[in-house]
């Protein structure tokens, strides 16, 4: 039964690529075979509740500009909003969703309310995902928003606010389990300080060490078979945030012995914002063996700060998907889409025609990241490239079987003095722009 | 005997602060005790012989500036060059000084002349050393300037780039040792990529790793007593450098089996492109027990590139060196001056100046840091922040004596729901303005 | 009367550099004589209304944090603000404020009502104004927060918008008119576009013209007195801003007839978000004839949106008004603290500390200021470094009296060859550091 | 007859979109018609000498490494790379070229050598124009690489370096002229500051407006029909440039009355540096009606330098050409590589390659610039969204028939209270997607 707030669209039909239907999509046919899996299995698409259904249309200039029926803190507006949140999942053939606790539930006096509430809405959403057959790609809690956490959840000077946040999580990871989610997401937005005046960083890290081991000994305990996933992002919203990047989370799992049990969730806004480019990220996180999924959008590269625009850039995205499917392709990963409208894009068919636009952008840039590693020139030339390293002496001196003084006397001795070798940077891109 | 480069300037005085002489300190005087020790043994001040004795005033759209007598690729020029070098340390009373091998000695055709060069430099650096008294704080391996290095030294695709930059390591650790350098720095300028196309990030993180084991064996092999130190950059030369920043190097430290061995040399300038303030990456650096040395000099904020500056801003200065007075102080690093005039500032008495203008400001924001220090109120301020912490449930928590549901049934049966409180951030800043 | 919001607080007294007293100032002494002009008469200090009785805390990704009284849209809660507003200004010897009418009044159902409201407020601060002798420095109209202005007040493709921005701008001219206020001020905060696809940027440039031109005509018709003031900002809260920077602004102005008819307001923020320094855009304003008031504050260098924070860095806020009183002073203009307390800053103490100690800072970046023009060094090296252009074929070029092929038949007639001069920058920086 | 610099290749076929040929255009067939035009006619391509045939690979913290028979600074070596260079435009077919003084004639003693040295290569190049059909886009005066020049060309305080580069200039346009050239293009590489502290704005501005002045007065006075180009540029080489951004030069070309006799030179990288968009700088270029010419690059979006990497990004390249297409097209403008290889790109090859890619790349974007504009969606939107103001009442206000208190009237007595539209940038992202 349709909500009428989509008014009379029922479904986002495949219309190939030369359809000028802006509600149609003409690249992303689910049941299409790349590389012998149906892109939806590849894709893993999941839409972000907060962003969709929550985000009024502030920014810090400017009030909200979206009027959306169901938007009001109470038991009702989260069940109208739940409505229309399904059913735009079904419209866009999305097989997945992902929340935070604080998206779906009025915010209660204390935590026992928050929780009551949070349980009647897992209730709801059971229902809907058996109705519907959409998925939960992963869940998580909301511990930014609130007032009490302006100075950290887990990093918060304050131990109670560890406490409430702690139990926040627990309750929100047993949400997910219940929901069949395949994944639990951790983003510190308050991890991190406003300025190094006021805060002690061996402190911080020592309690946001003991946060993430809490998680992972907690999944334990209840038999979550999904993964549990950290987000990365820099500066913003708070001046430094801890998890600044892929390499720097590492560094902290490592830390805290958490690198063979958490995984990252990699989102190209925060890898701008941080400075690197997003396949740099998923392929950093492919190389230390904690790849997990990723939030595509795209942030703008000349605002400084977090636009999660809807990706329109088809070379961009095709980049990210190849280090995807290089490693290996999504396990309980996905696509999430954690991007929201601009704050003028005020209707109802806006909401579909980004999802949309994005989905296919994303099913192109799948397809060209297949055809790449299909035709294989690429990978073919890497590996090439440092063919030399197969000889005896290199991998004597890889492995740790010769010093620095032998290596220095075989130099001398042999009067090494290699010559350089062209990078053929720009052959390389002319290479991926055959296939984008 | 004087080399009449500096003409008439015997040295540089001290005259305290309201000296209006430029080739005066007003704030430096090297045996002022400050906290129990004379400033010189707190900052020990070192000249970089790169910038002041190598570098031509080049920038990328013009050429060279400036016009050196002791320019010339030649031995005689090597020598000429160490001469007005031990000059200027002499004139600064700057107790130390680094340097790179290609800095010092000519470019020989091979390894093995350029072993030879080095060596006869060696030489010559090590009766000069015994005639003034001056120190070498660190020595290093210029791995990055030689068409050879283009693609990386430890990372290049190519073995016997990894070989001849690693032999080249090699004689690099001998002078420093045999001059009793105090530490060996590794700044890895080319170990990062141009495009993720022609790179693997697995295999060059292997090769990086056992490169810097290398090191370190050869360290213990020799009998060296110095600190390996590493130094975190960004972005430049390359796209990606691997040692992106403090946090980055300590995961791959970890990674390497390395964080008891190793190090961090602080750049100011590479903090700031790497989006970090220099006491952000100091104050890490000691968190993670990875702190060593500083190379003092000032990025423009504006300019998104390596400016190299001379610093001349107190307040930023004093909030370094508070880091690492909290931190304990140098204990085998100090302050080089890894900063170059501007090209315009073409002048032996520019050379001076700048050096002379850049300890004063360290020199006032040690002072400034130790008033700081000595008056209590920032640090107080911290420790007090976090005393809830010293609470038996807090301890449980961070313990690890209580689980994510313990925390959660305590958190709901004692209806904990904290307030927030005031950060203070104004009030600390205005409280540093009280000393700088 | 007090209104308790700032307990028994009831001055900010004067108690000199050695004071550690949070709540005195250290260097602020209104009365205190600076080259011949009481520094109050210099500085010119304003309270900005917004950030510090109506921001909420909010950031992006986190709710409101700060709860005060006086929060609430309508005209009680509008008065009370007022009286602690007028309070505040007394306890901090601030001779001066800055208003939008959205700060001041409850937001009406149409513009009528929008209009009374304001009258309303007007006439209390009229009131207030008399009994406590504060000033108002500038009012302004908000045209950027309520959704109707998503699109831009003046250049929204509606222009049922521009018109309803035009009426709006009349009522605050007026209302500033009445209050005696010294400068009207125009931020186009929504003038700009979100992408260049729906945007037609010749229209909105006419709409933009015209709709300053509006303002200037009608300063005349109603006899103000007070300057017109432009303030720049190049992105955010839009991806462009029309009013980028000074220099953009200008050619804006020239465009539209209106370069001697409209100045200057410079913020710091702005200025460091558009790549420039904050003394950049001063002394430019100043070398164009544009200059007119500053928005003191200070940006995070690091993160790349408008932080908006209180200054603290007195080098810097030193060589701002070094290009303020070398351009002549403030005529109209003055220091307005556009600056917000930090969102954990939560307390009422925190909101007077914040203000005292920027007030400091400004007071000892304007006696350096005046310390380095009293001892002419730095000016004068500037003078002679162009005083080749004193001679006579110097003049002639740059009057116009010699073609091109005529000054290339001199140069190479007397064969002119002229040799670099060292621009000397380290000695300036170390000068300026003999004042800061 | 060959140089032999490229072996055996001896034309770039058009091979189309299958061809796996690294040597071939893929999308670039000079004579295929797009809106009516030849694609060579619409694109009017040009190689750009001084990236292609004189940089050595020098980046700031390594030396050359590119090997190229012809470095040397002699004549013989000059007119060796004149071969090369026009070997390769034949190649490519590139209809044009660009060049520097300092590009393409060895550095003389003085001017009068510099001359002569420069009309003995343009006779050279006169010759080869007319055997090959090659034509000149541009030339331009190097005023930035050499010594002299460090402290500004025009805007340098010494007159004697003012003379020195007017002279240069006269020669360059008698050059420029003498070669047919379509247009002469100055960029200020060196018209900036590198600290404000020795920096009168005032004076340089005079400086900078005289020089440009005499050079269109050069140009009439010859009756050099091209057009007179300036390339804005923010930041580098020096701390700030005069001509920062399109905005920034209309506003001094209307100071200095010029507004009607230069043009635009816009390059991708600049635009990205001042914080906009190439497209951003095209339109307001077409909107000021100063719109001229283009060098073609791509700007690394994380690096805070100028990378002049060649473009690779078609769906970015469209949207240049589609603000280029709707402006009426280039006259004597085109499309400048203003690119080089990366200098680990060491080969002949790599030259071919990466022009021929680049040229690919401007291809596809024109192509879709054209559909997009045939198809008409996306200017038909935008003409739609301001419709509004072909009200008679909107045109009252924007023609300045009414006054700002006429039209609060109005706004009051019709009670106007406008309703957000759409502003719709998904829908118009997707759209443009349907193209690229």
């Amino acid at each position: 039964m349709s909500t009428g707030f989509f008014r009379d669209i029922t479904e986002i039909p495949f219309e190939g690529p030369d359809s000028a239907n802006p509600l149609a999509f003409r690249h992303y046919d689910p049941d299409e075979v790349v590389m012998g899996k149906a892109m939806k299995d590849h894709l893993r698409f999941a839409v972000a509740y907060w962003h969709s259904f929550c985000w009024p249309g502030l920014d810090p200039f400017g009030g909200q500009t979206f009027e959306r029926p169901w938007f009001g803190d109470d038991m009702a507006s989260a069940k109208a909003k739940a409505d229309v949140a399904f059913e735009m999942f079904q419209l866009l053939k999305a097989p997945y969703y992902c929340f935070h606790d604080a998206d779906v539930r009025p915010e209660g006096a204390d935590f026992a309310e928050n929780t009551r509430n949070l349980q009647e809405i897992v209730e709801v959403f059971a229902r809907k995902q058996e109705e519907t057959g959409m998925k939960l790609l992963w869940g998580t809690a909301n511990l930014f928003g609130h007032a009490r956490y302006m100075a950290g959840a887990a990093t918060n000077p304050d131990p109670e606010v560890f406490a409430f946040g702690a139990a926040t999580i627990k309750t929100c990871m047993d949400a997910t389990h219940e929901l069949g989610g395949e994944n639990y997401v951790l983003w510190g937005g308050r991890e991190g300080y406003e300025t190094l005046l006021n805060t002690d960083l061996a402190r911080e890290d020592q309690q946001l060490g003991r946060m993430l081991n809490l998680v992972v000994e907690y999944k334990h305990k209840i038999g979550f078979k999904g993964t549990i996933l950290v987000e990365p992002k820099p500066q913003e919203p708070t001046k430094h945030q801890y998890d600044y990047d892929v390499a720097t989370v590492y560094g902290f799992l490592k830390r805290h012995g958490l690198e063979n049990e958490v995984k990252m969730n990699i989102e190209q806004g925060h890898a701008i914002l941080a400075g690197h480019s997003f396949e740099h990220e998923i392929a950093l996180a492919g190389a230390l063996g904690i790849f997990g999924s990723i939030d595509m959008n795209r942030n703008d590269y000349q605002s400084g700060w977090d636009t999660d625009q809807f990706p329109n850039n088809v070379p961009e995205v095709a980049l990210a998907y190849y280090h995807i499917l290089k490693n290996g392709g999504f396990t309980t990963g996905g696509t999430n889409f954690d991007a929201k409208l601009r704050r003028q894009s005020l209707d109802a068919e806006d909401l579909l025609m980004a999802h949309v636009g994005g989905m296919d952008i994303c099913a192109r840039g799948l397809k060209a990241a297949a055809r790449m590693l299909e035709e294989g020139s690429l990978a073919g030339f890497v590996e090439d490239r440092y063919k030399g390293w197969d000889a005896p002496e290199a991998q004597a001196m890889l492995k740790g079987e010769v010093s620095l003084d032998d290596i220095a006397a075989r130099v001398e001795a042999q009067g090494i003095n290699p010559k350089p070798r062209s990078g053929r940077q720009e052959y390389l891109e002319n290479l991926v722009n055959r296939f984008v």
